[in-house]
């Protein structure tokens, strides 16, 4: 797949594939400016938690960039203000808050400099973060990959693929990782309401890749499993908690549930830095309440009567009791999780 | 609300009330031929069990019409295959089949009539059929009404409403009985993918009722049961089995195993001719598998890509031991189910 995340060096810019409009239109869009970074996360242009810190990692350097076109006096409080932006531009995902404090502490390290020279040292990192991103993504497929047997059907909710990392993925880099080490599967992608990520971008980048893929509605996810139609689940996590709880996409919670009831495992796939050490349980972490539009429309399709309200967060926390392994660029991590978490990061 | 099933004595044929096009449309659709019938009911024109069985009601008059204005010679063999033409356009409710082999019952007991008088006591039958509806639904309210209590929030899956029957609704006839017994309550509405039937249909009907009602995700289920947010959930069936198991809009079984696990009563509401003694469980009720279009496009808004199969399974079958009571005209059923319901027969 082509990498939807680019950095242009002509343009000095940040080129991004909009997945908005996914997966009938390909549109690329130009990130320059802070107001630009901002608009591309909360409008979902890009999304998926390791996407989204790589993101603002260069989204860092393109708002000093921009403070540097300005020119005003005190460049470090704009630049503060502007990484502030960015931080808060997604309540749940940790990735976000990750890049951002990571380009403050190198700011700090580098003492007094420049902000030329800041400039220099921050879009050298985010490259490490871009390139490092997909390196640990194939690691995550390596140590998953085994965890997934010959002739399985894997289902997956969101998109916890290519396209919401730098590249290949996280729960997809686990697929990917199974088939790369020769194993015939297939995987049923919930479609994943409101914003239909299963639907319109893990079937794309599956499909494209050659990887067979069904979409199902989120609804029939409990007849499939009786059915016995999915050997097992493997999904993102957008934080996980220092108790192994994962906080992911909308609906992941009753997929693990139902998982539970018919005896399917049912794993995470997540770089370490998704995991939160600083907050205790699922329960504490910020669950982002997004615009009605997603659930009310479907392109310009109105599908709600006018004047109803509807519910639209995007996030649920998954309880670790639930999770059987989660798979790391480190190796896969089981219960307890508390301990083999903490230990993880001795 | 405006009945949405009318027969039209001026234009000798039924009007239906176009549910693919709600709520932001209201469109009628003029039944006159076989074929409009089995249209209207594939298609969805209208849907819900006890609607499609007045409408096959209907439907079986209006066959004898066409075959009458046909005038052919063997006006019985024509008028069979016809009858078998709308038994079968669709295979999972029971109503339909119900309404179909009650007008052949009537036609065997009239024993060698005109297809003039047979007709004219068709019609008079399909109309009681629609008028006794409407007092089933009413009773349905009247019993299931007390199953709620003041303040309750329910949760109903697909629209087991006004728009799935001739009036007043089966689940949502436990909700309006309970609103009519002067509780103040309040509805989630499942959006219920692929046709969107909750989204479009019961937010619809509520809101113009004037009963508070919220739009979610289906993938929002889980979260907002953990909150606390659904005290009640009840939903209507397509076929209810021997032993108690209800078949009904897909996802129907998901709601149920998540209303288990938090410990909320999940209630089934249909009249007792829903009930299919003739078919031992759910696993035995044929599921229909529908266009995939529902699933890849939305309105005219492609959402899966070009070449990526999709499943679209229409109902799921919901095991008797996660349901806390099957409200019907004639009372509440609780378990154990295979006794209850044949003592409910006798």
């Amino acid at each position: 797949m082509t990498d939807h995340i680019q950095f242009s060096p002509e343009k000095d810019c940040l080129v991004l594939l909009d997945q908005r409009y996914l997966p009938n239109r390909e549109d690329w869009f130009d990130v320059i400016t802070t107001d630009d970074v901002c608009y591309a996360l909360v409008t979902m242009v890009v999304r998926g938690a390791p996407a989204i810190g790589v993101t603002a990692a260069y989204g860092c350097y393109l708002a000093g960039r921009e403070v540097q076109k300005d020119g005003a006096a005190d460049w470090k409080a704009e630049l503060d203000a502007k990484l502030t932006q960015i931080h808060d531009a997604r309540p749940t995902a940790v990735n976000l808050r990750w890049a951002v404090r990571e380009m403050r502490r190198i700011w700090a390290e580098a003492g007094d400099v420049s902000l030329e020279a800041l400039l220099a040292i921050w879009l050298i990192r985010a490259k490490e973060i871009h390139v490092g991103d997909i390196e640990m993504c194939e690691l995550i497929g390596t140590f998953g990959g085994p965890l997934i047997d010959e002739g399985d059907t894997v289902m997956t909710h969101c998109n916890a693929g290519a396209l919401a990392t730098a590249g290949y993925g996280t729960a997809l880099g686990v697929i990917r990782g199974a088939v790369d080490q020769g194993k015939k599967i297939q995987v049923i992608a919930n479609e994943t309401r409101p914003f239909l990520q299963g639907a319109r971008l893990t079937a794309y980048e599956l499909h494209k890749d050659g990887i067979p893929v069904k979409v199902a509605c989120d609804n029939a996810c409990a007849l499939l499993m009786k059915q016995g139609m999915v050997q097992k689940v493997v999904v993102g996590a957008d934080r996980i908690t220092a108790n192994g709880d994962a906080v992911n996409k909308i609906g992941t919670y009753g997929v693990a549930l139902l998982a539970k009831h018919f005896g399917i495992p049912f794993y995470v796939a997540a770089p370490l830095y998704t995991i939160d050490l600083e907050t205790a349980c699922g329960d504490d972490v910020p669950i982002e309440d997004r615009t009605p539009r997603e659930v009310t429309h479907i392109g310009d399709h109105q599908i709600t009567p006018d004047g109803v309200e509807v519910y639209n967060l995007a996030f649920d926390p998954t309880p670790n009791e639930l999770i059987a392994g989660i798979v790391t660029e480190k190796g896969v991590i089981y219960p307890p999780y508390k301990e083999n978490i903490a230990k993880m990061f001795e």
